[in-house]
């Protein structure tokens, strides 16, 4: 049977991907040249992951000390490059791999937080910001402001998955099983959002 | 009598409201959602504090490890949201409290970074980053240039009441004292520049 | 005869002059205030490298510990305050110093990542981090696109630059001649791809 690591890894490495094409597309759409699309693809995938391992003072950071997480990135912003017009017509299978990346993300960094003894409360924190920095920095170097500020029930998906993780944990459930649901939750959550157009109330603008 | 630690602790949640306050508002009117909402109050009202745990190595940052911070940066948000057009009206005060914050972290981050060992020029900036970097953050979250970069003498009261506090340490007053003066003074320059209309000079566009 | 690391301190110092002088002149042309200009050359000039120690563990970072860095950059961005239309006519040499700056933090930073044990691909992307992340704070400070993502053959410099570092020291070149070439390789291409108008391909928009 697979172990724990082994499926985290393979699933952050699929995220990495996701948000790397993500990464890559901005770019594209900003029509910078080749090696900004990589710099782009780079930073969306692994700064969510870089920031949580900063924050854990887990440095250097996973995504330096080995070289995978960097040449999935690269392989996305290259798969961006040359098959643009091919992905543009698959908004919705990239949508659901965007919707795993960010369960994925803000499961692992939550889990990852609570195995180097951080509170539930910092831990599911820090799940939020693994799965939300890289979409955070890839819009502020567009100089736009970030989508998952604005856009249907995002980060609140991550919320939910990081905060189902900790709440499965302290119910005794088995780490895997408790990795499994709570990625579900957050990947399900966030494609109903957007199947149903889901948002959350705005303030009246007084 | 009140400790200084007790004092400070106090300061910084305050500091901390003001600012998820200020980032609440802004968030309020881009037209994010409730959860946009929170994001950006957390972010403007603990990224200072992060910040200047991280480059002092003091990890993880104290808030993630304790709830305090979070929970009143969340209340900020909360707050503004239901009572937006409230605090619309009250300018002048949430001004003072931002005033507040402001010479509360500069001094803050300035007493941490000594604490920990650095040297004055150090600790001064450390002071003057843990003080602007959670408006900095909300600012560039916004898209907007940050205001702390434009406006009157606002980095520069920070800078006053971090080498203010360093100098009186420096001339043996008492830390609870020196605090206390320091921030006053940062606050105290930073409303009078408000209130004067006080502006550094800018250079001819050439 | 020079040590290395004098030779890459005296760089260094060089390089976080020329990138406070960047940082500066972007903040005059926004028309900040005195304050304002200093913190966006302080900004400039020494994010590089607190990026680089943060993420390499190496806190509290050599910025926030000697007070040269800072000294430079305040002077950069005071000289720009006085003399920008000077500046404003010295484009060339501006524009050769920034090129220097951006081989030497480039090499100063992978050589910084390998004497901490990291592996050749995470030294070498640490080496591109360090080399462009002050200019992409410049940048979003000021509420625009990154100019290394879209401007000729920048971060791809810096990227040499860094890889060439590491093949050198690989193939037993001393670390003096290895850095040397290293940088003249750096700034050489940079400096071509600025005369020849060198561009990468861009994807076609789709």
């Amino acid at each position: 049977m697979m172990s724990t690591a082994l499926l985290f890894t393979i699933l952050n490495l699929l995220g990495t991907f996701v948000f790397g094409l993500s990464g890559a597309m901005v770019a594209i759409r900003r029509h910078f040249d080749i090696f900004g699309i990589l710099v782009l693809a780079v930073a969306t995938g692994v700064a969510g992951g870089i920031l949580r391992d900063v924050l854990l003072g887990a440095v250097p950071p996973e995504v330096l000390t080995t070289v995978w997480p960097m040449a999935v990135a690269c392989l996305a912003g290259i798969c961006a490059f040359f098959f643009k017009p091919l992905i543009d017509r698959f908004t919705r299978p990239v949508m659901l791999l965007d919707a795993i990346g960010l369960g994925v993300f803000a499961v692992a960094g939550c889990r990852k937080a609570m195995i180097l003894g951080l509170e539930p409360a910092g831990a599911i924190l820090l799940g939020v910001i693994t799965a939300i920095g890289g979409g955070i920095l890839r819009d502020m170097m567009a100089a736009e402001v970030p989508r998952v500020l604005h856009e249907e029930v995002y980060a609140l998906a991550a919320f939910v998955g990081a905060a189902a993780y900790v709440g499965l944990i302290w119910l005794g459930v088995a780490e895997i099983a408790a990795a499994s649901i709570a990625v579900v939750l957050a990947v399900g959550l966030r494609l109903a959002s957007v199947r149903f157009g889901w948002s959350l109330p705005r303030a009246t603008k007084g």
